[in-house]
């Protein structure tokens, strides 16, 4: 594996295998890995012949409150992860690399306008904007036939997806299913800054979500009433939570439901242990025929 | 030269040149061809291997009450034009191509943020949004190395420069003098649309940035009075002329200067003729010896 810091170096090493007839992997990281990022690895390399794992925390998806500077970092661990994992090229620019003269002189944006507005983005202003940004970004430094992402980050997915139609980024989005510790909690390098009591109630995540996928598979249709089970289970098994959303949403908008339909269905949610903020999300498939049945035995009741 | 319609037919023709060792020159364009265009090819003909121009005129970057439907369209003029020009591959795709699902679609898009505050900007909301989206699409289809736009676009220049840079794309824009009539009109595919009188008078746009120029070469530093001085000879010239604005601004940001100091000062300004809007522009050098020697004839007087 070779680890490069300097764009020119990553994209004669990108231009030399695409022309001699490889296809090339993305795999955009913020570092600090874990099995969920190994898994998108994995994915990259049954698919593409040259797979680019980026490490880079970047600063202008973090609000001003939010965790920048505390984000956990660990290079050596991750240059051994990915080299095992099967990554080809390591890219770990500096900030210089990403925004000329600095993150504040970023002024062109991509922009995921109402994708933002519920879910995550409601209560982490701008943060997608520099998500979409900094990918774009990648996107364009990399120029790579496919990227990966992770399903846990279920708005990010949906966004980046719809900025790569949207833009006519010549790339295919994949996105691959969480992965899960065997008690369920959804992996994340935030993991680590729970402590014992919390981590306990942190399977809750994973519990209250399950919760809302049998609502719906018995039928409830009412998303406002899915997501009272998924809180009721939240606060009663994980009371040192501190609900941020739980939310029933359209999986290709991230705009909430107002009546659950054929299609799939995102059940997503939020929560902060002391500062630790984890996400989870579930799709529920809805098929027409169970929704017709459901409507049938409704009509019945 | 060929013309593609099919997006697959151009990224293959452009994937086995890049692959054969060619660069890739890309002139975007609206068609209705003019020598100021032809300019733009005539200079990626010298610097690159295949020069690729598209046309498209792009619905979202005209407002609900201007002239998308109107403006001038002439492909089998462009294709002349164009092949003749040294073109080697004419894009024309059409709306389905550059929007999946149509215009109306689009939700990400790419956001020029304050450098559209100003200027043309300030008359046509979300123009500059649909400039810098479409380019941006365009870039992703053509991967090219460098790509050309007119000077006579000022605002629109100093806005893909930036996006290019703030979004990584690994493209050169190169900006190209204005073009103009033997009498100072700057080249448009709009003045087509100019009745007799109109066309008379559209001359007072180039010699009232003149007057602009001269008023900074001899030492005037108050922008509002070098607005005053070309306001005033429109005015006179050009009485039909509906003038949208006159601004001296910064040619990095589009914005106002509140000073003349050294550097390049852009003098823009938009009118319209009946329901025709044309801008045109001047860049003056003002170099910091010029300053000195101004500032101290200033004191002395």
């Amino acid at each position: 594996m070779r680890t490069l810091q300097v764009l020119a170096d990553l994209q004669s090493a990108v231009r030399s295998a695409r022309c001699a007839g490889s296809s090339i992997g993305l795999v955009p990281t913020m570092g600090y890995l874990h099995q969920g990022h190994l898994t998108l690895v994995e994915r990259a390399r049954a698919e593409c012949d040259l797979v680019v794992m980026s490490i880079f925390v970047n600063p202008t998806q973090f609000g001003p409150q939010e965790d920048f500077v505390l984000y956990p970092r660990d290079l050596e661990r991750d240059r051994y992860l990915a080299a095992e994992g099967g990554v080809d090229v390591l890219f770990v620019p500096d900030v210089d690399t990403m925004y000329l003269g600095g993150s504040g002189e970023q002024q062109v944006w991509v922009e995921p306008g109402s994708l933002a507005d519920h879910l995550c983005g409601a209560s982490r202003p701008n943060h997608f904007r520099g998500v979409a940004t900094v990918v774009a970004k990648l996107f364009n430094m990399v120029q790579p036939d496919r990227a990966y992402f992770g399903q846990k980050d279920a708005q990010q997915a949906v966004i980046i997806g719809r900025m790569a139609r949207d833009l006519s980024f010549p790339i295919e989005v994949r996105v691959i299913a969480t992965v899960r510790e065997s008690d369920g909690l959804a992996l994340s390098s935030r993991n680590v800054y729970l402590r014992a009591g919390e981590r306990q109630q942190a399977v809750a995540l994973s519990t209250a979500l399950e919760r809302g996928r049998k609502a719906i598979e018995h039928g409830e249709r009412d998303p406002r009433k899915v997501e009272q089970q998924v809180l009721g289970h939240l606060s009663e098994s994980a009371p040192e939570a501190d609900i941020d959303y739980v939310t029933v949403a359209d999986l290709n908008s991230a705009k909430p439901l107002e009546r659950i339909r054929a299609g799939n269905v995102l059940v997503a949610l939020a929560v902060f242990f002391d500062r630790t903020r984890l996400i989870d999300n579930i799709i529920v498939r809805v098929d027409s025929a169970a929704l017709q049945t459901d409507e049938k035995a409704a009509a019945q009741r």
